[in-house]
């Protein structure tokens, strides 16, 4: 993991994006600069105006020179990117694999990181929801989310279409070693999430280098858990879980469910990291771009805050990190129902942070 | 759907299965005997002795012989197949593919419908969970469930570990059209779940025939979610839906958390089935074979109880289904916290329907 020196400068790429995207970025940027005020760090930020309306604008989703220009800094933050749905000008777009996923897997972003957690005085849906306090470490560079699909006679009666999970011992290895490493520094136990019993090849390579890692961490517990009865344990016992292991596409599926029990995704963070240092690391909150709310202040800015902590943790800026946290947990812990603007909570958290 | 003519002759294949499986299944018998015993209705069952305990004994899954016969059936009712998790000696076998999954793809059970319901006096998880009243239609003979997979290189660090989803114009079209004619007979609405935004192809088959058949049932609204976004609105307002069609895969995962929504796979019930009557349907509990709880009376047979009655109304027998349904509605609602076995829970359903 790349760590920043103290008196050092970080280059920061920021994409605001689209729809709530920008409001929840301004609040997130504002608790950066509070947080790392007296940090002796500097941050020299770049905006890339990257999304849909880039692409109504110009036709662009992300050009050569965009990626090239965003691999040269040292991390990312992005707030949300996506139009309206079913705007028929985006109709052969797809920003999200054109821009979102062709980040993630151009930065070999390969442990896609999310964290879940019931902060107190946060209502969620689940009538006894007990501790919770689990990472998702979410592959993201293979398996269903390759692109490698096709179809013949599309559109006629006759069509085949097809998608082909993709899954390395490289790729998965590395995502596996970096869950077991995780579960070292938290409560010692990984569950891998998959469908094994069906999935009997993209399930066989996780279940064999999950077994093979797990010899070198004696420490570490080790559970499986097929997807399916996953989502059944996030309901009904999310407390059992601390560092979750599984493919992108059951990944996506958990964490989302993840955030509905902790709160709502309006509260969840995320880090798209390339531990290796190779390439910038990406952090945004795991919700989308939510264009029906967009421009009046009523999104939540939490969950793109709390990826400002994960970003400064990345950083190496670990006190950095957690008195933002600590702020957010303290603002979460009294925010009660009186409805608040986007940017009234953002300043709220930038005034602990200044106490 | 295969119609039974009153005081005729239905020929049904049991297949008790492993674990808990024989336990429920006797239950299930006893409430279908029971619903049917003034019906002029005559079931011929015939019992089949497959599942894990048979592969020990003889290496046997399913044989061609065991297919033919179990094809010649009007009907299967089945309680769980699998043996205990990790048993060495059915690390090759894969009860799961070799079995259930053969089953439903060689007998085209193209509809796996899983009707959701929280019935009044079941606790569940969630805090306010509303009105929860909805069936997933899950493919059943395609996607990601083709076993259409492979790896090379197995167990070396050059492993690639395929998997590929299959969907054609036939397979989608005709168990949308069920869906659709479904919601015609239910809240008349129907959601789409899939993940469109990634798996462009798969999902994108989809959502063309969904908006094709969209156009014959003018009076039935269309909705779509990505499947992550719709495990949140199974926890946050399951209310919203009335008729979710999707992929075998999204449908397993789906339907587990639904099962637990509403109070628990304990009451889930399943159809497996072939529409156009050219091979038996299969009905059987969404639960597993539980081996850590086998043989203590401990299991709750309503789910396969349940699935008595989408057997019967399958076959048409639309009072009995009515009446099986109804007694497990009135006992679910006066269960409480007392612990009963396996076999007091059947004994008080047939009492109802005796009475
Ligand atoms: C927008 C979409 C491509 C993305 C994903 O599926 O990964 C999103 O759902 C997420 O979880 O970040
Ligand atoms: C046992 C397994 C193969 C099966 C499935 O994945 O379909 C089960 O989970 C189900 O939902 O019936």
């Amino acid at each position: 993991m790349s760590r920043v020196q103290q008196s050092s400068l970080v280059k920061l790429a920021v994409i605001p994006g689209d729809g709530i995207g920008p409001e929840v970025i301004t609040e997130a940027e504002k608790v950066l600069d509070a947080a790392t005020a007296s940090s002796g760090v500097r941050f020299e930020k770049t905006r890339f105006s990257l999304g849909a309306a880039r692409f109504l604008e110009t036709g662009d989703t992300l050009t050569d020179a965009d990626l090239e220009a965003i691999a040269g800094h040292d991390a990312i933050l992005l707030g949300a990117v996506g139009g309206v749905p079913g705007d028929p000008r985006l109709k052969d777009a797809n920003i999200e694999r054109g821009l979102l996923l062709k980040l993630r897997f151009e930065l070999d972003h390969y442990v896609n990181l999310r964290p879940s957690k019931l902060y107190p005085g946060v209502p969620g849906p689940l009538a006894a929801p007990g501790d919770i306090d689990f990472v998702v470490v979410r592959e993201g560079t293979e398996g269903p989310y390759v692109g490698n699909g096709g179809s013949i006679r599309r559109g006629t009666p006759h069509e085949v279409a097809n998608e082909t999970s993709v899954n390395t011992a490289f790729g998965v290895e590395r995502v596996v070693r970096y869950a077991f490493d995780l579960a070292e520094r938290r409560g010692k136990k990984v569950t891998l999430v998959h469908k094994t019993n069906v999935l009997v090849h993209a399930g066989g390579i996780y279940k064999r280098i999950v077994d093979e890692v797990a010899t070198e961490h004696p420490e570490v517990a080790v559970d499986y858990l097929h997807v399916d009865a996953a989502t059944i344990f996030l309901v009904t016992n999310p407390g059992r879980f601390d560092v979750i292991v599984t493919d992108n596409l059951f990944g996506d599926i958990l964490t989302d469910l993840a955030g509905a029990v902790t709160g709502g995704i309006g509260l969840a963070a995320s880090g798209n990291i390339n531990p290796d240092g190779a390439f910038p690391s990406m952090f945004e909150p795991v919700h989308g771009s939510a264009p029906d709310i967009a421009g009046q202040q009523k999104a939540d800015p939490t969950a793109a805050i709390l990826s400002v902590s994960l970003l400064l943790d990345h950083l190496g800026l670990r006190d950095e990190a957690q008195r933002v946290t600590t702020a957010v947990e303290d603002d979460l812990a009294i925010r009660g129902q009186a409805a608040r603007s986007t940017a009234q909570i953002g300043d709220a958290i930038v005034d602990r942070l200044q106490a």
